[in-house]
């Protein structure tokens, strides 16, 4: 704002410095709001919903002759949430969003950890696993683009460790992280399991020992190294059709080195 | 366990290796588990309950002869919650551990953002506002004392640059970290609101024009070092004759500086 | 491997599981090692070098035929690091990798604190501050790029809240993440000063009286949006013509709110 | 201060408010800088001088009537470190820090990643391992106690996973970290040996085939639950009669489930 604008007000009223106009000549592409924690509810493939909490991030582009965008709208929105969110409820939220800013394209980002019931397997008995998943929307009205993303904790047991030693191998837990961008929403769940299926065996929460037992002789008679890993998850990824674009990383914190083994594949087929 | 152990057991029967004598004369304070989300409720002093994600760590003390602790029967107690939790509640989860692990003492924490709506000073406008609470409950099934933590971020205004400036101040946020044991259950929502009244001002989610200007003048009108912010809280609770122990922390992310300013008091009182 | 291969080995010879031929027929795009933390030396432009701690990942492509790459080659080069690094040793050490690895391609990338002495804007009193530096150089032998990222924080000085109150303005430190690609290496130590003068003030470890009156005041005369810092430091790497791509992301840690106001401009001139 | 003492004032000079009497009546138990990142360099038992980067922390008690203190004077001696810190330095640094603060007591810690040179155990091939190490000295001038703090990290595997199943059996990188307070100082790198050999194996940034069967079956070989893993590192502790107060506590970040199990032993023998 300049001086001028300020004494044409009326007495009580206040300046909209943001909405005033700008001289650079320069369009930011996206401004917005993070690290806003927030209550949440997510709505599984079974119509269930899940309380959380979320981590929000909100932007939206501003056009070159804009000053600012309104920062307490974000707020206002991610505080309305009543609907419990699943993919499609998120598009409404960006495209409700993208209006109210008055942008042309924006971009919502949600984390929070999801919470799954496991049946061990042997025993049977019943635990939770949790996931840190994140949802990306992300374009104008028209066309907005939606990526999920979840991290799905495995172990890995090494195969050259197996194959060299005369007993035992090492192994350790494994963070494989995939994003999808699906041309239909995909169920969170059944893609969880899938990644989960690639592990050298996956993980629960609560063992007996029988399943004690079960784990570790699964994960011996599976042995993969990082990059077993990340193919093997690519390789199921590339069968489903539905998916348009994945990125798949593993991150296997190595019981033996103080440091990662780390693999990625990405792919737009 | 040693080979001979193993030679008694009937088929298919599996070793309770954790329950075999141990001969090192070695007592464990603390022996469990740490760093499991799962999911929980909070119940607030008026009777409402939020849903919440928790960070929970379990543990019990383990006699020199006893070789190790049964660490499933702690995620079997997390994964069994289903009633919401409160500091009465808690302790009668901590009875329940102590007895089902069988341990002569034993030691809860959990962590979860706690979200309270608040109105805008001015504009009365409501958001929500996030505060990091961390509950601990440590002791025997007879004797066992609960602390209850809050960190209350607000903002810290420094009354040396307010003076020494001709116009101005250096601000920023500032991180105040209550723990307090009491003679019974405060109200958490009533701890906040007395730390929150120490800051130069307090903060909200969501604020108008109007509440800006509020929020601005406020903090200037009431300048605190992290000294006066650190003193000004423990005075207010050498006020409460319920709290039998606490500690106050302040942290000031320094404007001016990539550092911070932090001060602690501590009270048995 | 098979158990066939390994009755082929002479007795003492161990197996490459690593080096075997494999079937899934799927490229890796990166494979290698992360979270590795290494000491390391900086070179700055006036030709000394600076200690500090580096956080390493190192990755290349592996073909479809290829079972695994060879984690320990890259461990040997990073302890192996005897010269202190700069861009231009950077790029040579990528070559090295690549080879070694015999790799297509391949991807460093090193994170650490650059300590600068700054003198107090008025006293002249001198005192370090800390930044955080990330270098990256990806590519082939023939075809490399390096991208050089600094996190300079700055105090920022909101001009609504000076606007619209009769005294004070909410300021905090703020992050500016600048990420560049250069036709030729630039200055660091330029470049956190050119980024620093965008601020509505800079940072300094020590500062007497004096300087803090004028860090005040200077904020105050100075008062930018998270929209403006952007823009400002975008408009002065646009006058850069040695700059091939930036992007530039502020983060502002609101002194009013728990959360941030962030904003980011990206540029492929 | 107030407005009286400025009136006080010479032209131009500016008033100390941080040096005014305070009416509150409550002392501050510690009061200084945190967050304070700085390179240094730390002197190991065999002369030699090791850069790395610290985080400082250093506070000071104040009494009841004094209004603040003078945080300059922490980040200009931790400007001026020009030797090389050990322990015994650390403790003429708190001196200098009490007096030049004008306290009663005070407290300095700076953690920093320390790196030994380690061969591995088959090959004799070396490579670099770290270590996050904690230095804090805490007291009056005459009376101030210094403690150490290591973190270790090594391979943990389960004694209950390896009797119950037919092969294999599950392990995992585990974090010991013990702190000491000892009559005279002790070598670090000795108290880093005699942690690592508790450990079902030790870790190293760099193992050849020949190395990694020799890891495998040595774990395999030594299996260690957490509870054995802290007794085993106490026993060790409790052999040191310099030794006078220890905590130990170590975290196995579980192979087969998504959260640690956790064991703490302290003595004050």
């Amino acid at each position: 704002m300049n001086i001028h604008d300020s004494q044409l007000l009326m007495p009580g009223q206040m300046i909209d410095v943001q909405g005033s106009a700008d001289l650079r000549q320069i369009a930011i592409e996206r401004v917005g709001v993070k690290g806003v924690r927030a209550p949440m509810r997510w709505r599984l493939g079974d119509g269930t919903e899940q309380p959380s909490v979320g981590l929000f991030a909100m932007d939206v582009a501003l056009p070159a002759d804009r000053k600012g965008t309104h920062m307490s709208r974000f707020m206002a929105l991610i505080g309305e949430q009543a609907a419990a969110l699943d993919m499609s409820q998120l598009i409404a939220l960006h495209r409700e969003m993208v209006t109210l800013l008055d942008a042309r394209r924006g971009r919502i980002e949600i984390a929070f950890p999801l919470f799954l019931r496991k049946a061990a397997p042997v025993s049977g008995i019943e635990s939770l696993m949790d996931y840190q998943v994140t949802v990306v929307v992300d374009g104008t009205i028209d066309h907005a683009v939606a990526d999920l993303t979840v991290l799905v904790p495995v172990t890995s047991l090494c195969p050259c460790s197996k194959t060299i030693s005369d007993y035992g191998a090492h192994n350790q837990r494994s963070h494989v992280t995939v994003t999808v961008r699906s041309s239909e929403p995909l169920s969170l769940e059944a893609l969880i399991a899938t990644i989960e299926a690639q592990g050298s065996c996956e993980l629960w929460g609560l063992l007996k020992r029988v399943d004690e037992k079960y784990v570790t002789e699964r994960a011996y008679d599976n042995p993969k190294f990082v990059e077993d890993l990340v193919r093997d998850v690519a390789a199921r990824l590339n069968e489903d059709k539905r998916i348009q674009r994945y990125v798949v990383e593993v991150e296997n914190f190595e019981s033996i080195h103080n440091h990662s083994a780390w693999a990625r594949i990405e792919s737009d087929a």
